[in-house]
């Protein structure tokens, strides 16, 4: 329903403002994460939306659904006051960015002509860095996603049947996973800081005026110790440094209960989200060679393969442009304050193909608070937000124009 | 049906042969392993038996139901042949093994009684060493199973979105799995290894004259290398030395796909397989000390911690004993060759409990193939095996009265 009410607009739309010699181009999306209301934590079936305490709960209110809808919003708000939009607009509603972004950014690739005449980006995605407070992003790390298979067998093998007479392939991945960042959370895969930008006074400075209380941050996810605690270092930690994270085992027994299995073979999974002037080709070469020198110097008899799963760019903007200047217009003018400009920690890799294939600036404009837990349990959007997110959508279209 | 079915039988044996003052005591099992025909590898579904091959698969054809019926047929060729029992019987048909062998054993404890007139005890459960040829276990590996847990927030966290900021639960869990084992799978917990007894030139000898082809067998599993090629020294890694086998780890991402979570707690999963002479509670404390030590030395800000959560004494019994040699006797009778005295690196707890109520010689029977794969996928017993295995029990209850 929502995609043929779509096409009605944009069918209504194309012919209507082609005056200006300006073409903007809108990017949002529609699918979302997996969500389940077995999933232990949902207030309510995830995809049955509820109205709770001026906030709206369901998977896709604030990541993609709620966004892509206020654009909508926005340009019925100029047909309703019979205003012609102050802009020529293109969209584009990604359907796949939370599942198979590769086929996307190939067909970006490919229908290149679209963003021929576009002059500039706007991408709604992301949220604030706080709960109460708009930000614009202009920065987002990149990441690779890698695997590592180790198999000691055809078949499974039970732990007390074979356990001492065969190497199980769950030490060998211990012994990698374990040599991939020291005590503190460094990596120590040589080389993965070596195209780190140094931080400048000014970006220090930039820092520390960003509106931000790290202790509330902690308290709102219930850790005892954070890495740093001074705002600039925290923030910089999380936006500003690549970081490594290992997400989990697959093949083994990961449920309740202890059933003793030795698993033919298992995967291990981490990641590395990047900075920007690390390129994920770089990074992926200096983590595949290190496991397997690693490998060599494990000695196993298994069968061993780490390779790259997955990759995305990240992304930096200048902020300097008129694009971010029309955002941070249209921020104050929806929210009547001014906005933080800040980087996030995620990585949304189309922002930086957008960047790449059009030499254009790419703004980005949230319309979601810090606490909308879009990946997670429970995901929500502030009304406030939606309807105040709209008027800034609305407003952004006016100030780019100027 | 089957529970009927025996209750019936139980009924018309109850006051039979009471005429020998001996009093023989069946242990077997009705409950099996969880199995799922969406699980790959079943030929089947598991709970719908097939004959194939002359090969009966399903689940708890070899583990536990085969071995029971057995018990009802032999008694029953004797009724058949109006033949008297040469013993007094008494059965107990365990419908917990595979879930909480801790009710069982305190339920066992309470009703001692029971046992008080039974002189030898004969248990129905592993397997056979080889595919073709019986084999009568005297010793099993006992079992400690232990979590760690460790948890950094109180939800779920995005590794893009924080990673950077918090120390990751998952990687503590490495640093400590990784500290169990060295590079050839020996354990490195101090003491670990101070109650296993020394291998005597006799024991040597025993274990070269076990039938056994470890090529075969590595074949089988489809393993690139076994940790020992020579017979002896193979047997008794599975057997004869504790070992430690790491199972899983619980709350990552352990599905396909690549969701980068940063879980807010982690639960990794090991066991250590015990001989005799080998203390649960003494390697468990061994264990808990050593990576309480661990975790000081991690100073992770993080919340640990490692308990045991399940064990079983490990067993072994006297083959000099007449339930050995009535054993024996039998098994050469049934089929026609000398058997081998084997033991079996899983775990049975309940056969020391009963060694240990009694003070009785507790013999193991098995009727399943060493190939039956009885925890694993296509569990199956060979049709030849369940004949045979009846005419093995009806030779025991002979063999054991004379």
């Amino acid at each position: 329903m929502l995609y043929s009410w779509l096409l009605g607009l944009v069918k209504k739309w194309q012919h209507m403002v082609l005056r200006l010699n300006l073409m903007t181009l809108e990017l949002s999306h529609l699918d979302v994460s997996s969500a389940s209301a077995k999933h232990k934590g949902w207030i309510n079936e995830p995809f049955m939306m509820v109205e709770k305490d001026g906030k709206l709960y369901g998977r896709g209110t604030s990541d993609g659904k709620g966004p892509s809808l206020g654009w909508l919003h926005a340009i019925e708000a100029y047909q309703n006051t019979k205003t012609d939009l102050p802009v020529n607009l293109k969209f584009i509603y990604v359907g796949t960015e939370k599942s198979d972004k590769w086929h996307f950014e190939h067909l970006l690739k490919k229908k290149k002509m679209f963003l021929e005449d576009v002059t500039y980006i706007c991408v709604s995605d992301s949220t604030w860095l706080d709960v109460n407070k708009p930000s614009i992003p202009y920065g987002m790390r990149g990441f690779c996603f890698f695997h590592i298979e180790i198999s000691c067998a055809k078949k499974d093998l039970h732990s007390g049947h074979h356990g001492g007479s065969v190497l199980d392939p769950i030490s060998d991945l211990m012994y990698l996973l374990n040599r991939l960042v020291d005590l503190e959370g460094n990596i120590i895969i040589p080389g993965a800081y070596d195209d780190v930008e140094p931080v400048t006074p000014e970006e220090e400075k930039m820092y520390e005026n960003i509106d931000y209380d790290v202790i509330k941050f902690q308290e709102a996810i219930g850790c005892q110790k954070l890495k740093f605690n001074d705002k600039a270092k925290f923030l910089m930690s999380r936006w500003r440094f690549p970081c490594l994270s290992i997400h989990g085992v697959e093949g083994t027994n990961s449920k309740d209960g202890f059933k003793t299995i030795l698993p033919k073979k298992v995967i291990g999974k981490f990641s590395i989200h990047l900075v920007p002037n690390q390129e994920p080709e770089k990074i992926s070469k200096l983590v595949i060679d290190y496991l397997d020198k690693l490998w060599i110097m494990r000695r196993s008899p298994n069968t061993y393969k780490a390779y790259l799963v997955n990759c995305g760019k990240p992304w930096i903007s200048s902020i300097h442009n008129e694009n971010y200047k029309a955002a941070w217009r249209a921020t104050k003018h929806a929210y009547d304050v001014e906005p933080d400009m800040i980087r996030d920690g995620r990585s949304i890799p189309v922002t930086a193909l957008l960047q790449e294939l059009t030499s254009k600036n790419v703004v980005m404009l949230p319309l979601g608070a810090g606490d909308d837990d879009s990946d997670t349990e429970n995901e929500k959007i502030d009304v406030q937000n939606l309807i105040c997110g709209t008027k800034l959508m609305a407003a952004y279209l006016y100030e780019i124009a100027q």
